[in-house]
């Protein structure tokens, strides 16, 4: 039984962890600090916990947890570990996009498990992978694995609102978002450097451009992503490439069939499609930009870093229909 | 033709206004008045006007304009009428609570076509009804008029998320609302007493309560409404009731079979359903909140205090699927 | 570890409940019975189950299962078991309406846990009850457990299109039931009669009606309900008796604030709140429709009448956001 | 005035063929046939026309109408004309694909207004094109009439379930499409024949590729479409092309900041927006797939070949909230 900690407790990153880790066999929730909700109950933000638990958000941190996880805004994780220590044994979890780029300055791994497991189980320090970066690395890094990633990549996915965060904003408001469809930040999304940097690890003669359009969906939770490429095998070859990649991944499936938002959500599953037509190959990938997205693969690699198993806490129910 | 100014022109009745004036073809929208868009496109708030007006949101008032429609939030329509003041010929149509009440103080009709056409004909001031009190008013009048409301009624009623304005709160925010529901205000909400004003000037010896919820939809627009109350006809005499209190309604009609918001929405139509089971008359009605129930009705009040006919600019194609 | 069937497994219950019980720590699921679609792997269906199970859809019965969960349409359950027999040990949780009113012919025991826990413990058949009548129950039993109403009960309550069933229909249409709410069977519902029966049973002097309204809301799970009585206690009064009735509820809560469905949706949950407003008291009460409205509360039966925690595999995340 | 009759009443685009015709000026809608509706109230399918029109579907054609719509499924227009006749003066405007590719056996003229307003003010037989071609067409053809098409073309496109016409099946279900989205079709999508053909008649030397991924979205109305390719010019110099492209288009404009869905939905507009990113300039495109994709195009083109202003009885208010 571990001691956990989360900083930041109020947003949707914090909410889905506290559920998570709530249920979680081999973790006690220690503290969850939160500075604008400091003495409420987490049940009177998080509603659903109504019955569920007394805990109180704190206005302090205990330095001696096991483990941390940062959910705090972009930028505000350097600032925070700037101005609060922990104990030697804390690991840290980062939520943020602060850490995710390898650096000089920094120690934290990118905690990818797809591809950096053993760094991962090793790690103390681990930056969480951004939402979009999962579900496309997951749906490309196979390819540059094997030193096939030639030309350029055409990537188009799509998101919910839950992926804009809690606060208001004119494209959050219900009557704006519902029944409509728009995209944004075209070809400059800030995750593609986090993506650029892992396929670069994996292939470093990558000099082709990933072409990526991010869209806000009429949805709450999920991403759907589409990436082409040329790719000279066939089909099979392409499966057998992607089964091999993933042949221990605790959550990332190779599928037949359509992919679609409600076969992964509420789950920290990533499910992927391959499909060839003429000589390009079309990956599809899905999965919960909350979950797999954020907190549950937080807690996946939570547990490899622990030694759990890598699926404990997270064999969690889709609401599917 | 008639010159038209509009007073706050940000908000959702003034963008229906505005879309429904520029199409009329008997008005010229005259000036737009908005403080905190002054100078700004019309089209760049209203942004499906693209391509079809040049407007300009206006930081100055036109007094001598033929008709002026107030959209301003509750309370702040009787300031602006003390701070400003319009030449002699001109109308109001006031889309706030302010005037809805009759009293010495002032001189505002009640905007309820269906029972009141003859007083808005002659008015120069109207008070548009809100939104459930046009729904519930349209659902329960007849019965006033019949001096048949003998008992409690009991009514609930659904209304989209442009029911609560375009400021941005929790109950609006897309990740709450999508795929919610909620109820609020049970028994308390403000429109009760402008219908309870309505049924008592037909039916003055009425001693009975009206039992109101009302409910958040996740929809944007719309409103249905059941109501129902002891009634000692048959459901045939009931339909005779509504048909004569409906005969000359420009969009008022009873209908047969189901009745729901994808009928009405995006037109200025109420449709009414009424079914008898036991000694009980349940009226079913549904309306566009933001049209019939806001600005649609604003302009029905124009047409009868021009002259024109009563729904010159108003036969809207409903959206439907 | 017991030895769990499904009877009809391609429904929405049935893919719950396999959701459910792949996870319960005491439970082997050992077979799903589908004519439609025997053969055929489950998770082809029920897609989000890739990669968690390599469940066939079986054509054959076992009649040696410890616990069989009919989940087949209302009538059928009869039909099934004049058809087929089960072992002397085997228990049984039909999820039609076929047995839900006590009578000689039958041995089928209510399993509403909150009023009847220890007769569920002793069962070998349990009716499990309906969604709209668990919602309205549990917001209106704990008066009739002291006799405590005296009046008619006016309910409106909203259900999402999962309450349907799978099968397609106008109403389950995308085009129809996005942004749309209707109304439908007034004063007529079938669950009513369980509601009835079970009322009688706590206070059998009541000769009230129960006035009930179920509407069709635009989304997938979920049931709001509202319900309203004569109540001469005051609120505070109203809460100790209805906290007094659930203090033992495995998922049934009395909570402060507004209740919504995200509190509950795909969880076995149902939270209530009570407002007095002059001599009325409104209970609301909101549930998941498919779980504690049907296999959750199924689950929680078996769980009752093996021994097992009530909560046990029940323990669900909310997706919440 | 002008006697139209639409072939094929109860779906979508005859739906708003109705609802416009009805409302146009220079049209009386003479007939609907309709086989399997035949001697219903046209409102009672068409619901939101209840108090609007006394119609009733027809199971007889009258042949000397002078316009014709068919809304029939695709092949059926073909079998439909070869079995029917109409007068000499009867004009023709097919919403189905069977003569969009011009060939020697027809002599439909394709009816894109932006590029044969010429052809189709002169013509007799109009093949309207489809919804996503006509979003295509209207973000790419611009390029193709100056040459400039010189590399492939990627394209991503979302509809809305509507465009799945009103039959049921499993991705129509709104407990499957709710809150979901998925891909279909891609690369390989029926209307890539004829938007191929636009930009072959266009600039003839096109040799490359348009890569298509249609979608589909979890809203009832609305294509948004986003395709990139490379360009050597300046985003002003992209502008000043497109300005000129579309400068008499009577519902086709070039804009500012973003498009979305709600500024085209339930009106006959396309909005278009230009960016350039390093070499690659992309075009985001919006429409209304039922409108600009099909019944309100339709009109366009029978206004055109009438002679009637071009955007008569389609100057359709936005429902926008």
């Amino acid at each position: 039984m571990i001691e956990a900690g989360i900083i930041g407790g109020a947003g949707y990153t914090a909410g889905e962890l506290i559920r998570i880790l709530l249920r979680h066999p081999e973790v006690n929730l220690n503290f969850i600090y939160s500075t604008s909700q400091a003495e409420k109950p987490v049940s009177s933000i998080h509603q659903d916990l109504t019955g569920e638990t007394g805990l109180i958000f704190s206005g302090e941190i205990n330095p001696e947890a096991d483990v941390v996880f940062l959910c705090l805004g972009h930028g505000n994780s350097v600032k925070f570990l700037n101005d609060n220590s922990f104990s030697d044994k804390t690991k840290i979890v980062d939520l943020s996009t602060d850490y995710r780029i390898a650096a000089d300055s920094h120690s934290f791994v990118y905690g990818l498990p797809e591809f950096n497991r053993e760094k991962i189980s090793d790690a103390k320090f681990i930056a969480n992978p951004g939402c979009f970066a999962t579900a496309i690395s997951l749906a490309i890094l196979p390819l540059a694995a094997n030193d096939l990633l030639k030309e350029d990549v055409h990537i188009n996915a799509v998101t919910g609102a839950t992926g804009a965060g809690t606060s208001l904003s004119e494209t959050t408001h219900f009557t704006w978002r519902d029944n409509n469809y728009s995209s944004y930040k075209a070809f400059e999304h800030q995750h593609l450097e986090e993506i650029n940097h892992s396929v670069k690890k994996l292939q470093s003669d990558f000099r082709s451009t990933l072409n990526f359009i991010p869209n806000r969906g009429n949805f709450s939770r999920g991403i759907h992503c589409t990436a082409y490429t040329h790719f000279e095998g066939s089909q099979e070859e392409a499966k057998e490439i992607y089964q091999k990649a993933y042949e221990d991944a605790a959550f990332t499936f190779v599928t037949e069939g359509e992919v679609h938002l409600k076969q992964v959500v509420n789950t920290n599953k990533c499910l992927i499609r391959l499909q060839k037509f003429g000589n390009k190959l079309l990956i599809t990938s899905v999965l919960d930009n909350l979950l797999k997205g954020a907190s549950g693969q937080a807690v996946q690699n939570m547990n490899l870093m622990f030694g759990f198993p890598e699926n404990q806490g997270l064999q969690l129910k889709a609401s599917y229909f």
